[in-house]
């Protein structure tokens, strides 16, 4: 696709992925500033050039419409095989959902390796679920994960697998670009799925340009969702079976409550010990698998109580009888 | 558990949540500096303090044990109480598995509100899974997962069901806390349910204090990362179906290939078109789906052929027989 024209003892050229983070300088890293400072061009989508406007001046900008990520590599690895040092910035993190896998994609088609004359670096920086999370309390706290909810690039049914999954096994979930001008169905059909698995009054916080000027934050349920502000530049965060709103934040428990007794000044609770695995973590359930099976509950009816594939539950079982389970040298361990 | 202590008139303390990122000072935001700057009293993980050492002259320093969460934040309560202000770090961003949840999970228990004299503020930061694919390449460009196997606050079967899902709805997959020197069959537990879903060669990262001074990087596949050297500062990224590891890095492709002609130089592929949604993104779906339900495919059959719940499928078909799925106006919108 693009020739290498580095005329040998040229200067050679540098691509740096930039990260800003949510928007504001404030919460740019020092590293991404820097990057920022020692290019020669920065390419980025319009919007998110205007929030590096004021670091700027003197500069080559190229501002690219949204839909062009392959341009805007493109137009990065031009630049820097002409010797250039190239900023391509990205909001949020530029590894989720931003420039870094497009960009590797047009420089691998281009017959880029590491050895390239043409260095590329990443500047990680926090992604909008961080960001929103920043703002709403603490919903993160748990396992989470980031599902898309943008078909153009993603057949439907690999977005919907991943929402029935993630709704069924309580991740608490981050949606990006959950609904566009075009799009707006996607972000009902997502409702559907998690109302499958979670009750109609789970938290869910709807943040707009966190950080930005813009900023916009509403908190509602699972249920009433469909009614909120949700547009190209929001972030959904729905919460898991555990997450609760209070005072109007939104939180999830980390699961201190199965060791300790909070209201009794946090003493531990009975079968636990601080520091150590839960009574029901993976050698206590393992245990307690041997133990139900002993007495009679065939694998499938384990699979069905504790919601796990069948054949797993049979693999434990063979490691438990063959001694795998319980190494005898794990409790004197340090 | 704690008092009110602050006498009337008395000037209002502050906890601010920092998230430090990796733990290089590059990687810290500007407001994290400050947050720092500004704090009378510095609390956190002995680890943590060691990272932002050369911050912390003049400072009263608090320094707490790995497993010390609540105590951090009832300490940081109580410097607050007494109208200091307190910065309460946490590596990576405060509200992944960081100090955010525990703090919040305190102050209420304290009964602290919004409205207490004692300010709270969260400062996001990059957590480990976006530092570690910075290293790798770029294996988060599509929907992904973190998911913590640390059994000391989560019974093991609801991480088995995230890691079951995870691994069968083709999410890249971060593992935090992977292994510790008394937990060292999670991981174990972890690649078995993986290679369940995934094909043995899925390309997996292990990076272990990335961007500080000991920062190490393995790659290696879904088949061999038992033999990897994995420990308490790791953190393991596994691949979706369509990672792949080129010249040493590893990319998560976006999805260009689904549109576009990456060979052709980047011509849009037949009935697709550029803007929009897949042919079989959500409305080109729901079309398919009903035209495979006219030819005679039964819900039951459709939810197998694109392993979604038949429950969804027939709303779905419901939805596209009364209408709703293609909205005459879709095609004219801007």
């Amino acid at each position: 696709m693009i020739e290498n024209e580095t005329p040998p003892g040229r200067r050679s050229g540098k691509i740096t992925l930039v990260g800003i983070g949510p928007g504001s300088e404030a919460h740019m890293t020092q590293r991404a500033r820097e990057a920022i400072a020692e290019a020669d061009v920065v390419v980025g989508y319009v919007t998110y050039i205007k929030l590096v406007a004021p670091l700027l001046e003197g500069k080559e900008v190229v501002r690219k419409g949204m839909t062009e990520e392959l341009d805007r590599a493109v137009s990065a690895l031009e630049a820097a095989r002409q010797g250039k040092t190239v900023a391509l910035i990205s909001s949020g993190d530029a590894g989720v959902y931003g420039m870094a896998g497009p960009t590797y994609e047009v420089l691998f088609q281009a017959g880029w390796t590491p050895e390239d004359p043409v260095e590329v670096e990443i500047v990680p920086g926090a992604s909008a679920l961080n960001a929103c999370a920043a703002l709403v309390g603490a919903p993160l706290t748990h396992d989470f994960c980031a599902i898309s909810l943008s078909d153009l690039l993603t057949p439907w049914p690999a977005i919907a697998r991943r929402l029935e999954a993630a709704a069924a096994s309580d991740f608490v979930t981050a949606l990006y670009n959950p609904k566009s001008g075009r799009r707006t169905r996607q972000i009902v059909e997502a409702q559907r799925l998690f109302l499958r698995h979670r009750r109609p009054g789970t938290p869910v916080a709807i943040v707009k340009s966190a950080y930005r000027r813009r900023q916009h934050i509403e908190l509602c349920t699972l249920a009433d969702m469909g009614e909120a502000d949700i547009g190209m530049l929001s972030t959904v965060l729905i919460g898991n079976s555990h997450t609760f709103m209070r005072h109007g934040l939104m939180v999830t428990p980390r699961g201190y409550a199965n060791k300790y007794e909070l209201d009794e000044g946090g003493i531990t609770r009975e079968g636990e010990r601080a520091g150590r695995s839960l009574s029901s973590g993976l050698e206590g359930w393992l245990q307690t698998l041997a133990q139900e099976h002993a007495a009679g509950a065939t694998a499938q009816a384990l699979a069905l109580r504790y919601r796990l594939p069948a054949d797993y539950i049979l693999a434990a079982l063979r490691d438990a009888a063959s001694g795998q389970a319980m190494p005898s040298n794990l409790e004197t361990q340090p």
